[in-house]
């Protein structure tokens, strides 16, 4: 019955490891598209379950979707000059309007006189359409949030963690003050911290980026970075404080209550099917992917095991009564998602199909439970041990219980882990050494800014992840020697 | 208290009362991006439940959601000739991989060594990607749908109608026969025409497309075509069976039962923001938009009128426990949609901008409703007339009654507008005198194949939408005077 995990890729090529999972749970594969991924169903499912979540958040903070174009006119995304600057190596431009055939073969055809690029980010197209939308104090705030797809060009991907297309949700904001923009950013920030910790239960730093690090054009970005197994970090969530900047770009402008014209401020932010990155490499294991159950696209996979090409009709019958019963129950008050799995095929290599897909609980329902009146089932975190002949009622009256249970354990693990390889260092001898070991992990040190520089850094391809607070009072910078201003973590980065 | 109406544009200028409607209602505007739109948030909100209720249509049907890459190599187009050639003159082309500067504005850099166009419909992609997940008669069916973008250039554009991007749904099957992939193509037809006509109320026609009018790469298209006001069709949806025509041209093969290999039979099928055009233009009056509200983003809006700038807090707590209570009641099984709209602008204003919005039940709660625990409201289809002081519990048990009767009052408008203008022809005189009289509508006439070029048809801009039946016994085709084969329904169109 116990199929072999996944080799210990996990322990000696991680990269590799990570590819496994991905192909042993289905989520998604490389297209013929250069950079691009094809998301598969289930990959699919989990990320519309991030949807409806953090969808129902937004909502019930506040704010409203809507929808922008996907190309963007050279002439708009030059206006703001950090923001082009950051974006324009990894442009895909549009220059053409048809194609024709030259006898042989299809060629570009009809030039358009502005080429347009497709959005890398959205604060051009939006900022223009909101100069428009802005013109009184009255007008304001704006809460717009919008899911999209994205598209940067990558040399080197990474399925989820880095794909010239991407899905994502982007928030675009304009205020009346500084002060309401930055309370925007923030509760934005913390809305994230809540939602990926609790529900995802990735480990998680958070805190403001370093000046160097921030998001093109941006005055204050906020950051989430969680910790991935293989000891990098992977920023999973940004926040920006965009001051004035994209507003006199674009001409965001408002009559105050008190009649003059000012500028407003904005804000943006966003997550990414990224996040589905951050899951793999944060909470899988040796027999593949973990999901945490409010996640899980399915939380309770029921398989029907009788026969070998045909499942029984009233064992069919009892998993299908088995299925709305579960479903009538909730986990914190959304309902279960169940599925019966009438697949004519062998019941073992179905259970790890499903277990390595990261399915929470797997349940198992044969000749012997049907007469019994049982289930048996498998618990994702303790695959190889399956808890057999549980009485129905017992099992409906446990299960909303046994998937909390699991919920808190991965969010558990992953606070052990964090803590566990995030170290506070203080001397520059401990800090190479420290990333010089295999799978580092955080290293939490005093910093001031200007020492962004130091040649360690590149040498050990580490950089500043985020400020986590303000450095203690005599700390010292690590690099410079100088008074520390900051807490910052470093680490390696995807 | 009560405004003009949109005066008489919808009898004399039917295209400025349409965009007049839309910016009533805040759905969407045109962008600086050339022929592509931006949905506002309550058009968009619209699209929102659209796709949920059809996205749960889909899933109850067994169709699981995915995406595939937006871009799309110019080599896979190319593979199926009637393809390419339906879309060749509209695709957007993606020549260059990054931006340079020339010192004063920014230039297309990189020119990519084959080019891509962003996706216009995305049999070509998913083709290419279903060849390597279907090996095995095991594998199949696939049912698989995605809800994406798509880029059509267009040069004349109306929003929601013709613009060159546009958001949908499309699926993408694949089955071992060609009964089962056409019965899929049927089946998603019929569900489309349970969902545009029960729901969203339009007045429809069903069918199956004359041969010129199939999908390019189309073996059959079914298709819904939806009387507007003026007396156009609007074509709302299509399923396709596509035959073997794309497995061939991507080389979808599989191991049949017997071990010998087949090429799969593919269906696709769509319907897009377009919907949101058919709305307007089928139910909406003088007064601006009409919403059924199956689709309404918010169905009872409950204004709060007191004082001028200040709405006393007791009547705004009244407010939202009587939103509390309604959000308690289902239509039809969903939960009511309730805004409370506290806003501090006029009255009638605010209770006019809901009307024109196609809000079915607009509630009024002043100092007068709070001290009698009342309720006055306005129900969308007599605007210009107030329900005044009904109790709030008499209101509270009513209103799911009230909405009920809305709905269904939307599809009995719809249904009579549609039989009142679809006329039976079998004349060509007859038919020629129809379509000179302003706002015709639908002419049901006998047909046979090969009448298709009748120079009437270009003079009157008229063309066949939809194969209704067969022609009856005996009855001439109306343009070549040959026997007819099939009941056709002609109109001009959108």
């Amino acid at each position: 019955m116990k199929p072999p995990p996944l080799s210990d890729w996990r322990q000696t090529d991680f990269s590799k490891w990570y590819q496994e999972v991905i192909k042993a749970a289905d989520l998604a594969e490389h297209s013929v598209s250069r950079g691009c991924m094809v998301i598969k169903p289930w990959g699919y499912g989990i990320w519309e379950i991030i949807q409806s979540r953090l969808d129902s958040l937004l909502k019930d903070s506040g704010h409203e979707n809507a929808y922008f174009p996907l190309l963007i006119p050279l002439s708009l995304l030059e206006r703001e000059a950090d923001h082009v600057d950051g974006f324009a190596k990894e442009c895909a431009v549009v220059t053409h309007s048809r194609l024709e055939s030259d006898g042989s073969r299809l060629l570009p055809s009809s030039p358009l006189s502005e080429p347009y690029v497709i959005r890398p980010t959205s604060e051009a197209i939006i900022g223009a359409t909101y100069s428009k939308w802005v013109n009184s104090y009255r007008d304001l705030p704006i809460l717009v949030n919008q899911w999209a797809n994205v598209f940067r060009w990558e040399m080197r991907t990474r399925l989820f963690v880095r794909t010239s297309e991407f899905l994502w949700q982007e928030g675009h904001t304009v205020h009346a003050s500084r002060k309401e923009a930055m309370a925007e950013t923030v509760a934005i920030h913390k809305l994230y911290e809540e939602f990926i910790g609790q529900e995802l239960c990735l480990p998680i730093l958070t805190g403001i980026k370093t000046p160097d690090e921030r998001f093109p054009g941006a005055v204050e970005t906020y950051t989430l970075e969680a910790l991935m197994q293989d000891g990098k970090a992977l920023q999973v969530g940004t926040s920006h404080f965009l001051g004035q900047n994209f507003s006199k770009a674009y001409q965001i402008k408002f009559k105050t209550q008190q009649g003059h014209e000012e500028y407003g401020w904005t804000t943006s932010w966003g997550v990414s099917t990224r996040l589905i990155g951050g899951l793999i490499m944060s909470l899988g294991d040796d027999y593949g992917l973990v999901l945490p159950p409010a996640v899980a696209p399915k939380q309770v996979v029921i398989l029907v095991l009788t026969g070998k090409n045909h499942p029984s009709g009233e064992v069919v019958e009892y998993a299908d009564q088995l299925k709305k019963r579960l479903s009538d129950l909730s986990l914190q008050s959304y309902p279960l998602r169940i599925r019966v799995d009438t697949r004519p095929i062998r019941g073992g290599e179905k259970k790890w199909q499903h277990i390595k897909r990261g399915v929470p609980l797997v349940v198992e329902i044969g000749a012997k439970e049907y007469a019994e009146q049982s289930v048996s089932y498998t618990h994702r975190l303790d695959p190889e041990v399956s808890v057999r002949g549980v009485g129905v009622s017992e099992f409906c009256d446990s299960v909303v219980g046994i998937l909390a249970q699991i919920q808190q354990d991965i969010r558990q693990r992953s606070a052990q882990r964090l803590s566990e390889h995030t170290r506070s260092i203080e001397d520059l001898e401990d800090f190479a050494d420290y990333f010089r070991q295999p799978r580092p992990g955080f290293a939490s040190v005093p910093w001031c800014e200007g020492a962004i520089d130091h040649p360690l850094l590149s040498e050990l391809k580490v950089s500043p992840r985020v400020i986590v607070g303000k450095a203690s009072n005599n700390s010292r910078c690590l690099f410079t020697s100088g008074k520390a201003t900051s807490q910052v973590i470093f680490a390696r980065a995807y």
